[in-house]
Formats: C-alpha cells, sequence, structure tokens
C-alpha cells in the first residue's frame, strides 16, 4: 500500500457552497490563487463559438495549443507537453521517471510530494530558508542528496509567494545535475511577475539534460475550471511524457481557449498591472492590520499573499471557520510543512472584494 | 525503456483537415464511434450556461456527477469513480493496481495494452473466436492464465462490435477469480444496446471483489471533446482510485455537461431507436454491395459496423486512401491484433451521411 494522502486544497467553493447552503456565487473566495479579472474574453468567446465541435473527439497532440505555447514560451514545439491541468503534468512526471527518492524544498505545493508517493518513491524535504526570504539553503539540500534521484522546486513559491532570482534556481540545478538528479521547477505563478525573465529558467531546459520547467495556464488566464498545464523538457523526456499521457487528454474547450487566452496580450498586460497595483495597497492594509494585533505579512511576488497570525494566537483553522461565516475562504496552511498552524494564504482579488475581506479580518480580530 | 509506443485511434478529424487542407467541418467522420445525434441540446445549454464558472477549481470530488451516475448506473455512490475520459481510467487501473501480466481478449480496443506497458507489466493476447461470433475461448484463457493477474475484455467489443451474454462473461470472471486476478469489463459501449441490462455486468461489482466495470458518456452522449469516463469498482478500489487521480481530472463543463446528458431520457430512447433502425439499413445495404464484391459485415451491436474485405482483395489502407480523398474518414483496423490488413470499422451516422459513405464505397469497388 502506497503512503500517500488526497492533500487539502483551496478553492472548493463547490463543497463551500454545499456546506453553506448558499449558491456557488455567494462565495468569496481567495483560497484559490486565480487571475481576479476573469478569463480573457477571447476565451469565452472561443469556447461559445466552438460549442459545435464537442462532438468529435479533440486533436490528441494538441498541435495548435502547442505551437502558441512555443511562442509564448520561446521554446521549442517538440519539447512542449500539455496535460489535464498543471496536476496531471506533475503525475506524468513522477510516473515515468519513477523516482526513488525526492527532495522536495518545503513548504510547497503538495501535490509533488502526493505524486512521488503515487509512483512509489519516497520524500525527503528540505525546508527552505524563512529567515531570509524562503531562500534556498544549499549546504542542506547537499548534506540531503544522498540517494535523490527528483528535486522539486516552486517558483514563485506557493504558498510562500517569495521569489527566487534565476541564478538561485541555475546554482541549484547544478548541485542537482552533480548528483545525477533531475530538477523540477514549477513555474507556474511566474506569469504574474514583472520582468519574469530574470526568474524563469525555461530557456536552460535545453542547455541542461536534467530540467523540466512546469507552467500552468489555470491561475494567470483564469480557467481553473478547464484544466491547462504545461512542462518544457528536454526533447526525449517530452517524447517519453507524450507516449505515456493517455490519449485525448486535453479537452477540446480547454484547447481553444487557451489558445485564445495566449492570443491576448493585452489582457496579460492588464493583469500585471492590476495585481501589481492591488497586491501593494493589499499588503499596506494588511500591515496597518498586522501592526495592531500580531499578524506578519511574508513580502509577496506573484497573486498571492502568506499570512504569519504567530504572534497574535489565533489559529488559522479558527480564523477560517469565522471567515467562513462570512461566505469568505482563506486557504489554511497549517498542512504544510514546516509552517506553524498559525499560517493562512489569500488570494490578490478586485478592490471591493479585498476591501470585504480587510472589513471581515477587522471584525476577528477586533473581538 | 518500457515497451509501447502510440496507438493509432480514429476520430484524429483535426489530423484529417489539416491534411487535407479543409475545413474540420467538411470531414466525414466515420471512424469515430459517437453517437451521430451530437450531444444532448441540454448539455449544450448547461455549458453555455455555466461558461462564468470556469475561474473556479472544477468540483474535485465531481459529487453531482458522481450521484447523477450511481443513479443512471444502479450502484451505490461509493463505488463510482469518474475520470477524464475513459482512457484515464483505464490508465488509472493500470498504475493503481500494476499488473505484472494482463491477459486481453484480443482485437479489441488497443488502450489496455498501452495501459498496462505504461505501467510496467507485460501481456499476453489470448484471440477471441472469429467462427463463433467472437466468443470466449474458455480453454484458452485457462491455458494462459499462469502468472496473470489482470484480465481485460470488451463488450460490446470494439473493434468487432460483437456482443456477448451476460452469462458468458460471468463464467469468465469465475474463471478469473479462481486465479485470483482481475476482471475489467469495458461496457463503453454498453448504453447503445437495447436490454443492456442482459449484457451488462455493472450489477455483479459489489458481489464480486475482482470485478472492475468501465463505462464512458463520450460515445453515447456525442461528448467526445469533453471527456468523461467512468468505473464502478469496489469501495476499497474506488477509494484508492480516487486518492491516486490528480486532482480536479475532470473538467467543469464536462461535469455539468454531463449531468445534463444523464438527465435527458427522451435523448437516451430517441438515440437507442435511431441506431437501431439506420444500423440496420446500413447492414443490409452493405451486405448488397458485399455480396458483389467480397466485403462480409460482422454482426453488428453497438453502433459501428467491422467490415472483413479479405475476399475483396482490397486492403484497409488502400481503402482508407481513397476515401479520404472524399474527404471520408473510416478506421484501417490492420493495427489489431488477429485481424487482418483487409478490415476497417464504420460508424453508423445519419441516413444522408450513411448514403454517400455507400456511394464512395461502390465507387472504389466499382473501378
Amino acid at each position: 500500500m502506497v503512503d500517500y494522502c488526497i492533500p487539502l486544497h483551496g478553492g472548493n467553493v463547490h463543497r463551500a457552497a454545499r456546506a453553506r447552503r448558499v449558491d456557488v456565487e455567494k462565495v468569496l473566495d481567495f483560497s484559490a490563487n486565480i487571475n481576479p479579472l476573469g478569463p480573457s474574453p477571447l476565451a469565452t468567446e472561443a469556447i461559445r463559438s466552438n460549442l459545435h465541435m464537442i462532438r468529435h473527439y479533440p486533436d490528441p497532440d494538441c498541435t495548435e495549443l502547442r505551437e502558441e505555447l512555443a511562442q509564448y514560451l520561446q521554446a521549442d514545439v517538440a519539447s512542449v507537453i500539455v496535460g489535464n491541468g498543471g496536476a496531471e503534468i506533475i503525475q506524468m512526471l513522477a510516473y515515468v521517471l519513477r523516482p526513488q527518492k525526492a527532495l522536495i524544498l518545503s513548504p510547497t505545493f503538495s501535490e509533488y510530494g502526493r505524486a512521488v508517493a503515487c509512483a512509489g518513491g519516497t520524500v525527503v524535504r528540505v525546508p527552505l530558508r524563512r529567515d531570509d526570504g524562503y531562500s534556498i539553503d544549499y549546504d542542506m539540500v547537499r548534506a540531503n542528496m544522498d540517494g535523490v534521484d527528483m528535486v522539486w522546486v516552486c517558483n514563485p513559491n506557493n504558498p510562500t509567494g517569495t521569489l527566487l532570482p534565476r541564478k538561485a534556481i541555475l546554482e541549484l540545478a547544478d548541485i542537482v545535475a552533480r548528483c545525477g538528479a533531475a530538477l523540477v521547477v514549477d513555474e507556474a505563478f511566474i506569469d504574474f511577475v514583472a520582468d519574469s525573465e530574470e526568474y524563469s529558467v525555461r530557456d536552460e531546459v535545453q542547455e541542461r539534460r536534467n530540467l523540466v520547467v512546469i507552467g500552468s495556464l489555470t491561475k494567470f488566464f483564469a480557467i481553473p475550471g478547464l484544466r491547462v498545464g504545461y512542462a518544457i523538457a528536454p526533447e526525449d523526456l517530452a517524447d517519453r511524457l507524450r507516449r505515456q499521457a493517455p490519449p485525448w487528454n486535453v479537452n477540446f474547450l480547454a484547447q481553444v481557449a487557451a489558445v485564445a487566452s495566449l492570443q491576448d496580450t493585452e489582457y496579460m498586460g492588464s493583469t500585471r498591472e492590476f495585481i501589481a497595483r492591488e497586491r501593494s495597497w493589499l499588503v499596506r492594509e494588511l500591515e496597518k492590520l498586522g501592526a495592531e494585533v500580531g499578524v506578519k505579512v511574508i513580502p509577496p511576488s506573484a497573486n498571492f499573499i502568506l499570512l504569519d497570525m504567530s504572534e497574535s494566537g489565533l489559529s488559522s483553522a479558527k480564523l477560517c471557520r469565522r471567515l467562513s461565516c462570512s461566505n469568505i475562504l482563506v486557504r489554511d496552511c497549517s498542512n504544510f510543512p514546516f509552517l506553524s498552524e498559525n499560517h493562512v494564504r489569500i488570494a490578490v482579488r478586485s478592490r471591493p472584494e479585498n476591501e470585504r475581506l480587510l472589513e471581515a479580518l477587522r471584525e476577528v480580530f477586533g473581538e
């Protein structure tokens, strides 16, 4: 029997709505890190005008989407694979590379560990340096590489929201390569970062035989209901991944919506501007509130913010319960390794929504 | 390195359209076994009215869809799992049950063998008895069970179109159980069969610890672009399958369209009537043509028909090439084990489309 469990994720508005007996639209979801502008109008229009096509199988090769992605990522189309969400890509990597032992820089997204366990591997976790902006402790990585054949790192990291420079990731890649292991860098949130090319290592995939970069269209393009993730991998590995994926794994409407989204450069610009502005405002407001009640704001880089409420004495479970009475969801981070029971993650949303959250937080902390 | 290859499937209208430089709508696809009535209007309406919801993650538990399916299948909801198409369900079964050696009753759907190989197992194939309506040769199954821990059978069988009575499948299940192996019965096309309860073994899953039944909403409800498959498995196995699937594996629009489809009883009745009538007509016409040119029609039971052209001397590859000049796709079956290079499979479509096919066939054979 494999040692795994179903991790709790944010964004389960369906369960929340059922539990609260309200319409899904009444749930204010800060627990999923989704672009608050909603999907590109080009994406919804593409779905509408392709509805008659659901009677055909999707293109099993995702030809158009892979070409569009290759252009967007400035990658070779042969190195790009597409999956049914980033979650499927993560699982495919684990099943195809079959790690005996994976090292995961933590706290981070729980699916890496789950996928490795499902594929029969064991997991060793190396903590990111909290006191230094959740940076990598290279000595500790080196000290734990014995028997490790796969390393996972997320940048910007979920749930901490911290961002490591390209140089830091490449230094890790060198260490990992010297041990003959593979490095998977999950850049699912990098599109939210201004000047992302200073942080992304996707252009290094062709140079290095041991590097795979994962990405997602779900978060930035606000289409989590459709499921589209991708990876850039060395061509031979990309080929193996494609061959071992189930056929037709990317829904047809997801393919056309993704293609349309990637063509909406105006939307991309507006999103980055909107998130940068709104995130600054929300951080300032949270810091003001936090100074009074003992909540620390971890400096964010993407579209979500980690809050450490240790000094307030409030547990994340209690905060989540209290906010849910106002139909507000935030992400309880107590099940992340190396995070205490006083951490929550909140997404950056629209101004009126952020104001509603702040008001609800003030109420909870003011009691 | 795993021994596998990407099987060729029917239904690749996207590739055909690109190759022929025509619009996808100009391709007449007899190579995929899809309900020619198209999706239920309730399904397309459900997509339209839920488009605003793609900004949320899908319900990871597929709660509503599993409840609707349980009712439709008269199964316990705890035993029902849903996947991103039948293909994902097949792959999940192979990865979770990890067969060392699988016995596959052949010719049949190629994904069983591919999934087993991807999961690291080997495959032994036992031929169905061509001279007896592709029935099961139990002695040959028994003689090949050494070391086998998993058996796959498809009913109605793809690509032969033949249907085995419930009793025949249960006799196989008994043999398989005595060897301590698991039996997977793929009933992806059973909804097209009148009196399907005389053939389905889905109600036996609770009684037998070694039986899993797979099904699909893709074919009968004409939504292959959306990807929805399911399995009915003993509860503990269903639970393991759910835990090892990637989260959010069923697209939100696929979930709502599937729920709506399952509520359209009128559509279900019309489909069965339409297919039965049109299939009889098409078989008669094909038999008339076949008697002249040496083509044998294998008596069908679902929505597709296997043709054996051995006596005509025409290869399936040549027929496919010739028909593709008229933008007509049929399924070349020469890559199925135990089928010669003279077999093609055609779907039952609407009367005008079937007439176009017949006309094109007459032209090819008349030359």
